[in-house]
């Protein structure tokens, strides 16, 4: 063996991968998520990890970005998927004549961005997504159904969310009113860095883009505006007159009847115009998440509604709205926060503790344990009695037996319990009580 | 829109994707093996879809099998992962120092291989194995508990399965003592065939390969020989007294013995010297998992016992056993016979159908209804009352709630039980308990 050039082991850099003990906590993240989504009624969708090249580029006409992994095999042209997004847009579209409209899916799976890793960043990483997809008009309820969903989901992994909520159309109504509709993206561009500048940076960007001082101060009027509906109603419905500025308004307050009629909570939920998401697909509402009382740590997620998902695809316009959760960041603020506490013991619960003598009879304990739903398992067979209990220790199992020949001969089970040091033998009914 | 060049929506062939109705069916059936993987203390691993080339090629002394995908991305030379064997290993070498002996893990997770597509066969799909690896000696022990785990696996989903097994150092042993050890995988080759092809085309493949009519003959009274432990231990001992011949007949021996500890029922497995597995990987224990009843429909999975699984990685002889079920195959089977009959309404659960003056009604008990567990939703929001009842049977959902003014005043609900046609008028909480 030892004459064998050797590979040194190692991992792809910055690809996702945890140990087992918190791979058992982040799957149950995962699957408490689950159970809100599809309490929820959204469908569980799992598309290939690959996709053919031209349909991933579609939307950006073609164009190789450097972050995504592409490569050809045979005579197809590959990539792997670097959102949830345009597969389900694929997705849609092939199966348009068999789906029921709106459709609701929820998808959790891997990305694949090449971007240089660092803290916080990855090449491989999960997506979370939820989105309701509608031909032609979507209803509003469904942004409201999609804000809403924040409340359960963050509730089932024990935190409070607090939701920011807008609509695009108030500012791009505002810009129009302004004739900047040809410096619409940039403006964007800059209101969505108002958190991140310092104000006479934006102030001069601004004026750069041809906004007077009248403008900005009503600018600044819009985007520093946050409370509840009627708040920002009166501060802003008087700033112009234009359509789709009153429209954003409009859906505003029908997004808000909407979540009021769904009971979200009062504080889980407010307005703030300054929010207008990167992604320039989207046209209406928009919304970012937050942990209650933890906005420093940054968005948790966002989402918003967008026209035209399918139209690189079919000539069919689908309107959709979408909420997504940053589970990777998620999952490294509840474990640096030690929030998985309760979850140190997800693995063997009883450990069994057998001698020579006993070891058969440990095997058919084991069995029964399981059979009667318990994680069970031996303890360090063929080891000595004492690696035996330091091995329970140091796995952290919370519950041993030890099972000596009394113990077999009487059909009883001694069972300490490890965090107080509690010893008691018992019957197998006892013991199985005890363990519940 | 029309004047736009759309791109033809397809997905890659061969790649694993279901429709919603389907994929939930699907992970009905995952989850339910992972309850029984975790019950049975395996420890979950979610490994990167990509590794190194040189890492996951380590084994075939790198060179490029036409299978595989693998393509360069920067500086890195990559390869989509074709098992999970090979991710396993690389883990265990590289976490050598932090992990817990016996290592228990379990995967669930896509897999790839540049194969033709053809029916049954994909390019991208799952593999779920469950393996315990071991420093040095890992005891026989976790030989039995990896069969064993199949009888709980298959009852999860409502089956029944036989674990046919038998151990490679008996034919191995058999073939050293005909002095054969240089025609050894060959050999084996044929014995992996003799299931598929005409006995006198076995008969000549193994005359060409130097054996006697005699040693055909004891070939044949070995690898004929099915049932339980007694029965084949009696026909076969005294074939040869090579050592490993009677290793290989007293390790069974031993995996038996742990069987019946573990309370396997007797129809749950037996004996099969035949069973060789592919995989020349294979030392010991080998087996293959049928679901009762239906051997015709083939291996649902199989396993066994290696030596040396991180030799490529680190100079350390690690050891192990693993089980695996062919999960996709067995969704196949349990889709076609039509297994997943009581998982039809995995979706919406409740229907609420509203008019105009109920709709904000409806919202609110869509949304009460979902904060107490059950999967609500409001049925084609928009529609017509009738196409809202045609919506309800199109999708299966089996129980409507109609609101109508009346009820709104009153605070009832009329509930219909679609598949009885049956309507009754109720409080909320009489509706909780009876959706219940």
């Amino acid at each position: 063996m030892t004459d064998k050039k050797l590979v040194t082991p190692r991992k792809l850099q910055g690809f996702w991968e945890l140990m087992p003990n918190e791979e058992m906590m982040f799957e149950n993240m995962l699957s408490k998520l689950k159970v809100v989504f599809e309490n929820n009624c959204f469908l569980p969708l799992d598309t290939p990890v690959a996709e053919y090249s031209d349909i991933l580029l579609a939307k950006s006409g073609g164009d190789l970005d450097k972050e995504i992994y592409r490569f050809t095999k045979g005579n197809n042209d590959i990539c792997l998927r670097y959102d949830l997004t345009v597969p389900l847009a694929r997705f849609v579209a092939m199966n348009y004549n068999v789906l029921e409209f709106p459709f609701k899916r929820f998808q959790i799976g891997k990305v694949y961005r090449g971007e240089r890793p660092q803290k916080g960043r990855f090449r491989e990483f999960y997506q979370c997504d939820a989105d309701v997809i509608g031909i032609e008009n979507l209803p509003l309820s469904y942004d409201a159904e999609c804000i809403k969903l924040y409340e359960p989901c963050f509730n089932a992994i024990g935190l409070d969310c607090v939701i920011e909520i807008s609509n695009r159309k108030i500012l791009a109504g505002f810009f129009e009113s302004l004739n900047k509709q040809d410096k619409m993206i940039d403006l964007m561009i800059v209101v969505d860095k108002i958190d991140k500048l310092p104000k006479e940076e934006i102030f001069v960007m601004l004026k750069d883009l041809g906004l007077t001082e009248v403008d900005i101060e009503n600018l600044f009027a819009i985007i520093s505006t946050k409370g509840n509906f009627q708040e920002i109603k009166e501060k802003i419905e008087k700033i112009t007159d234009n359509v789709e500025y009153q429209n954003g308004i409009k859906e505003l307050e029908t997004v808000d009847k909407y979540l009021k009629l769904m009971n979200m909570k009062d504080g889980s939920f407010l307005y703030n115009l300054a929010i207008v998401r990167g992604h320039n697909y989207y046209t209406g509402t928009v919304f970012e998440a937050y942990i209650k009382g933890k906005r420093s740590l940054g968005a948790i997620g966002g989402g918003g509604r967008y026209d035209n998902l399918c139209g690189n695809f079919i000539d069919q316009n689908m309107q959709g709205v979408g909420m997504s959760i940053g589970i990777t960041r998620l999952f490294d603020i509840l474990r640096s926060e030690n929030m998985f506490d309760n979850c140190q013991n997800l693995g063997t619960m009883v450990g069994i503790i057998t001698f020579d003598e006993t070891f058969d009879a440990g095997i058919r304990l084991m069995a029964s344990l399981r059979n009667d739903g318990f994680k069970a398992d031996r303890i360090g067979e063929g080891k000595s009695f004492k690696a035996k209990m330091k091995e329970a220790n140091r796995r952290n199992i919370p519950f041993v037996i030890i099972l000596g020949e009394d113990e077999v001969k009487n059909q009883t089970y001694t069972l300490k319990v490890m965090q107080t040091g509690e010893q008691m033998t018992l019957t197998y009914d006892d013991l199985k009580k005890k363990l519940k």
